[in-house]
């Protein structure tokens, strides 16, 4: 049997990579266009963050390592151009032009996203950048290395966009961010997002938001980028304001598309032809909460999707129960986290949501070091259910949003979550941990439930 | 109606401001034989440590506070030495001799535990302590304020022992530590235990387990712990080799004992007298995997048992689930969390137990400042169900392992954990979290169950 994989990255290297594992005699070939397979895009601001790192520590494992240590047919250069349902054959180029084509019994659509572009004049200036794989990473790098950069312009606040700005404050430029819409991180609690608004202004990171951007244009030895009246001289650009699912290759087969434009995919992974499944950033995949379909392009789920769809191949199928929308991020000190569905999604989805915002210490009020943690908890006051958290925090924040991401897998509601035996000791928090003091006030706005 | 609670401490005061919230018209007597209410115990290691810190610190909250704005009869220096159960009334001494009787309505015994004291000659030398009160603490900070000490002996190697043995370190001072039993930590996996043994090694500390502890003596200028052919010379020695519920008035007043000399309680905290509740560290519970009484004597459990109790004295009784035995403490950078079972626990506990050790990282493998994670899941493999984590490292190890204690709460299984939707981000772990890691190695050794 032959397995074929378009795309070599996170979804697409696991899928092959289990599938290999659970059937050594499976013919497994992986289609690349580029030549870089498996390397660590989440890596890249931080490595651009150091002059001293080279890109290529991001490759994971090479391309010649699939092929030798894994047996697995791994061409890169290889772009897939069309898929043919009725012959169950995969067509393209390589990238030194000559055509190829290549029968399949299971295939794997894992395109990944990309980055997208700003549809503004001057976006192909020097100087100018979007980021999302290792070939942006270099071209980023080299320019830095290539001039004394003193200014820098994101466009985008999301978390790319805030990684990015620690990463170019790190290299001594100043930042400033514009984006078109009012509101730095539009999902996070207003006075979780005030807190970051706040840090970000302490690092000297000008924000400007609600500020369409009209263009950019050079100007003698520098850039502008414009937005009238505002006008924001810098020496690079960085564009980080989203990514979209590259799916063409999927609808031009008739697969149906879903949330943003990705793949849909069932509990399998399978897409509406039962030969062919899609993973990672291109594809769809089920809220925990909602059990709505949704879109989160991010690494762990990319991952084991992969893993799924090779068990599936392989005979051995899972359910993948779906995402709780977990998510963590740093930018300067500040520490990130959610999960589960902010109150306005709550609402959007039916549920009759109420929620609460505590203040606690991220260590014992008098240990050393203590800093304020900022909680929001969001239920569901007709079921009782616990919906989602968000925190914020310069210490120990990123790993408590999971005690809340296990929560919301088991459905637990939140007189439940209260009782969870969450550890305590002076330097890792409180007694109550913040956490617990959010569910303790958002039980009070819970229904009576017999427990 | 009249609520009288004997003990001032964590479940005590938890329960009388509670139960005052609850119900403002309640009488609520608080009988405390000392002058201290409301400290925090588990910080006297860290008060120690600094000079410049007075004991006073770790007051949380001051009997006049409790007095004053909540309302709350709080009696200090009021020693209860028996509880009259058929005419419901506990009598005792003030501090000053007085005889006092106070009738009850409804009784709480929150007495606590005490150190225990080694049975060996010399333990009333000067310079010989126990921790356990601020009274301990005091002592000990002017003990070391009164002299140039540069060694110290610590009796035990519990998590206590530890943190004194960091505290004193930090203090200047060398540190031996010795204990009757062969090996550190012994609920701790062996690979895991021999990763803190060689941190405390790395930091000076030699670790004498496997030596009966034979006598202190004094000479001339300073103290001597025997235990021959060993002869350890120092200055001060701590003994810290565990505490014992102080259940004596129980016991005295006819109620059932039960693991550890604790006091039995259902899972309302109510003794075998229906007007009687007991919480906090003089009283038992139910594990949460085994459902069988054990003794667990930890501060968010006393304060949750103290606010049960007030909840149940109010009229609205809850079920506390039981404890998961979830614990972190850190010694010098070394974190150590645990919850639900040990390997061996699980096998008394009748479990089929079955382990795994990884070993990953505490951030993504490029990212600056790794360091590495050592992970010990167990599960059953006759249910597939997980009974426990440990975790050890340097680097943002005690909040992962709330992720365990509430699956543990959900008694998920294995295959269920493994989808867990962990955060990542590249300083805050792997894709794949370590638990993760563990979770996907574990359940191969389970048994496959339709998910």
């Amino acid at each position: 049997m032959r397995f074929v994989i378009i795309g070599g990255d996170a979804a697409g290297m696991s899928a092959a990579s289990r599938a290999k594992r659970n059937k050594p005699e499976l013919q497994v070939i992986v289609l690349e266009q580029g030549q870089d397979v498996s390397y660590s895009a989440c890596n890249i601001p931080y490595n651009i963050a150091d002059p001293e790192r080279k890109i290529e520590d991001l490759v994971v494992r090479s391309a010649e390592a699939f092929r030798e240590k894994q047996q697995i047919d791994l061409r890169t250069g290889h772009r897939v151009e069309r898929i043919d349902r009725t012959t169950k054959t995969v067509h393209g180029h390589t990238v030194d032009g000559t055509s190829f084509s290549v029968r399949y019994d299971q295939l794997l659509i894992a395109t990944g996203a990309r980055s997208i572009r700003p549809r503004i004049e001057g976006m192909d200036l020097p100087g100018v950048f979007v980021v999302k794989n290792l070939e942006h990473g270099r071209s980023i790098k080299d320019f830095l290395a290539s001039r004394k950069a003193r200014r820098a312009v994101i466009l985008g606040m999301g978390y790319i966009a805030l990684e990015m700005a620690e990463a170019l404050s790190a290299r001594g430029l100043k930042i400033d961010m514009i984006k078109p819409r009012k509101g730095l991180l539009p999902w996070l609690d207003p006075a979780l997002s005030q807190q970051v608004r706040d840090h970000l202004e302490q690092h000297g990171v000008s924000l400007y938001d609600g500020q369409a951007i009209e263009r950019i244009i050079a100007k003698d030895d520098h850039l502008q980028v414009v937005s009238d009246p505002l006008q924001l001289d810098c020496d690079i650009v960085v564009a980080a304001i989203g990514v979209k699912p590259n799916a063409e290759l999927a609808r031009d087969a008739g697969l149906p598309l879903s949330v943003g434009g990705s793949i849909s995919v069932d509990h399998h992974l399978r897409t509406l032809d039962p030969d062919i499944f899609a993973a990672g950033d291109c594809a769809d995949s089920y809220h925990l909460v909602t059990e709505e379909k949704t879109w989160t392009p991010l690494a762990l789920r990319a991952n084991r999707a992969g893993w799924a769809v090779a068990d599936a191949v392989c005979g051995n199928p899972v359910i993948l129960p779906g995402i709780a929308g977990t998510a963590v991020f740093k930018v300067f000190a500040m520490q990130v986290a959610r999960t589960g569905l902010s109150a306005k999604e709550a609402q959007k989805a039916g549920f009759d949501s109420v929620s609460v915002q505590i203040k606690s210490k991220s260590r014992a009020e008098i240990y050393p070091g203590a800093q304020p943690i900022h909680v929001c908890m969001i239920g569901d006051r007709a079921t009782g259910r616990l919906l989602g958290a968000q925190m914020v925090g310069t210490d120990q924040v990123a790993h408590r949003i999971n005690a809340v991401a296990v929560a919301l897998l088991a459905k637990m509601s939140v007189a439940e979550f209260c009782q969870s035996d969450l550890a305590y000791a002076p330097p890792f928090g409180p007694t109550w941990d913040p956490l617990l003091v959010a569910a303790n006030q958002l039980v009070k706005k819970m229904p009576p439930t017999p427990r």
